[in-house]
């Protein structure tokens, strides 16, 4: 995706579903946590945040997969009268784009149907986090340092969000698992911007992507955006605890210690 | 095993593998979640299923280690007049089938005479999967980019196997790692063909196998094979649940909820 | 840090660390076993204890951060007129601390106000170390070979530190991660200052950083950092259960084999 | 350790160790298992095995420490008048083996005096694996290659094993893990001797250390090794389990699939 728009348009979309499990995760916990409403309802809110949200990620992917097609993703792939590959960049990008839409549509089936075992979602979402990351290390071959700096850093975010997709197919709705996809979801998609913003710079001079001094910054610059990126699920998570505290039906007279046992319950 | 057929005929023998365990897996957890027949009969079944498995895995494994004897592997290895090893190569993979063998015999020795502990089998197969990715990786040793990259991605797809079956030695009957097994060993099948054809195409030209844009497209290749694999796993699982519901005795009448529950229990 | 004293600093902050977890959790595994004092009041001593310690890693942090920032690290960053990133070396320590500084607030708003999910302190803290395991391994980039065996070898233990605050979320208040943890950074500590001692010989020659044999003598120098660390660690868990068992109220009467299985059931 | 007897003493110092490992289990789990004495003696029998055996490493790592010492590990280290460190390959062996006798040591107080956590023996025993790896690993900078095969394969193979022991902190007493503990130490014992045979070969002539086919069939050895291994500790379970089942005093009259559900137990 050679070009300042390619790297925007999934980092937009991977951040967006950093922000939107950050809040329904914070939601989910902290509604269950403090009885706000009956436990069945939650049951039935969260099916419906988990059909929307599959459908949300399959209309991503389908749009990306299709704009790929357009941008220039033809049959057939060889172009034998000039003996190379056609547009072969165009098709990865298309190919990790139908992983996702595979993912969502799992998902669906998963939370329509009830035929598939539940942890399937998180599965198949690890699996096109990790084939993305996958063909990401084999692009960055024989590049200049900073741009394999910058993707290297890339990939690192990716594999983490695979790792931690397949700890919760084992650790299910543990919380601290959840936020930490949501922190690095939205890692990756300010990261994705960064990288536009570096290797294509919309106005003033091009990067010297060979300079030592420069790759130091960039990752320092990860070290910022993984910062922030903590700051910001927290806040999510913050502003939620506040506004379900507040609309609580029963005043909050809990205290300190037993809230702590309870919290600890969830993670054990 | 420097020719088509060597790639093609363990490829063969995994994708059969993988074929067999999805249909084994499917069919043993949706029996007993429908509660299809009696709970003993089906141990019963399994039990059996098990035996055959075995005596498959060691039939398979013999026929190529026998094969490789034929093709060249001689006694002694070593050639003292001209000073070099005899037959390396076939010894090599004499020695991927003898271990394919050693886990078949475990697995007979395990479900039939109950004297050992039960998850030798799953550790014994994985231990033969780890072997033949060391001895692999140890082979691709100064060859051709494309080349390399085929094998890295094969080698990737063993480990895989491995990792899965290790995890299945603790925890044991897990429906999720066991279609991901099916899942990679499909994978790791077709994987083999292709790099049958990729190294000695049956008709047609030979690869460039140091250029750059064929390694991509071999890469690009490994995500759609890893696709087909998903797919080819799940429309198994989705076959055999319909077969099962439809003979179910008792008409179906289960609620959304309560399934969803019962498979999340599954994995706890 | 091009300094033994930029060495020393942060080497004392963990080696503090280290020999202050060795003490805190020694000091609860003990008294909660002999049944010293009771339950409740143990519960309150621990969250002051944790309060403390969050206060104590802030100030570090922030004594370390504003250091870095009189040490030269200026704002802008980006020198214009001469065309060069100004202080990045100092502006790469500062963030590091800055990440301390977080994990230290964390913990604080964790153990005050359980707001926030108890684990979350020590997740932020291994994160922190991986951040900074990150920037360091970075930093090494094209050093002489002794220099960069010294910063691998650190680097190593930064990451065990993290893994096993990784570890620690999930299986937490295990005594054996616990004081693990606490050796990993007795090591740590120690080794910064053998790094400050190599690279910046405060008295006697320079040492010959491509030489081979100084390779291997620094990395049989780790080994005995990981020994003394070890029995460091030996040590305080070893004097404080002394004192703990000299004051308690009843004589120990309890056999061996009722105390093995206790300790057993606290890895369980 | 340049010589032949320099590889086969920790050869047969870890080979004697996997032999004994492979005993002490089968044993320990199969009289628990058909309930041959009363549980308490068994116990009894445990503790004093276990002790034994830290007598036993102990003494075997204090005449390696020794011997080290004798030939020629002096002090001071560093040579001052020829500018270079005296000894220094020694010095590394003998640290290998003083973190084995920290090991014994540690071994012994917690089974003597019962003062310190249980897990403590393995972890011990992990660490000093793990530190002998890493000293191994930057041993064999700059060899010939096939040298390199070798001591990668033997760091493997001690790797394999410091991973086992670290399991084992958490999942003490299970019987899979220690059977392959056992198995490992037998590889990683035999291998030694390999090593010792292709790098100073008693009679006939030297390896040409440089030929890519003696790297290839040194793999293809390794895989010899672990398949005799597997078999070694299968056979030492297979006799011991005879031995055992024709002492009982009741007559074993177990059908087949109570016996597999007490297998599966001791696992889950």
């Amino acid at each position: 995706m050679g070009s300042f728009a390619g790297h925007a348009m999934p980092g937009a979309f991977v951040l967006f579903l950093g922000l939107w499990w950050g809040l329904k995760f914070s939601l989910l916990h902290l509604t269950q946590k403090n009885k706000y409403r009956e436990s069945t309802l939650t049951r039935e809110v969260q099916k419906r945040l988990e059909i929307v949200e599959a459908l949300i990620v399959m209309t991503f992917a389908s749009v990306g997969a299709v704009s790929m097609q357009i941008a220039g993703a033809k049959l057939p792939l060889y172009n034998y009268t000039e003996s190379h590959w056609s547009d072969l960049k165009n098709w990865q990008h298309c190919t990790m784009f139908m992983f996702f839409g595979l993912a969502g549509t799992v998902s669906l089936i998963v939370h329509v149907t009830a035929a598939a075992p539940l942890p399937l979602d998180t599965l198949m979402l690890g699996l096109a986090f990790l084939n993305k990351g996958l063909l990401i290390s084999y692009h960055i071959h024989g590049r200049a340092m900073v741009d394999i700096t910058l993707h290297q850093l890339l990939v690192l975010s990716i594999y983490s969000d695979a790792l931690i997709l397949f700890l919760e197919v084992f650790y299910r709705g543990n919380l601290v698992l959840e936020l930490m996809r949501s922190t690095v979801s939205i890692l990756q998609g300010t990261w994705y911007w960064q990288i536009g913003f570096v290797l294509y710079p919309p106005r003033g001079p091009q990067w010297d992507l060979e300079d030592h001094s420069n790759m130091m910054f960039v990752v320092m610059c990860f070290s910022w955006h993984l910062m922030s990126a903590v700051l910001c699920a927290g806040l999510i998570y913050g502003i939620i605890s506040c506004v379900v505290c507040s609309k609580r039906t029963s005043p909050m007279q809990v205290g300190l210690l037993e809230k702590k046992t309870e919290s600890e319950d969830e993670v054990m």
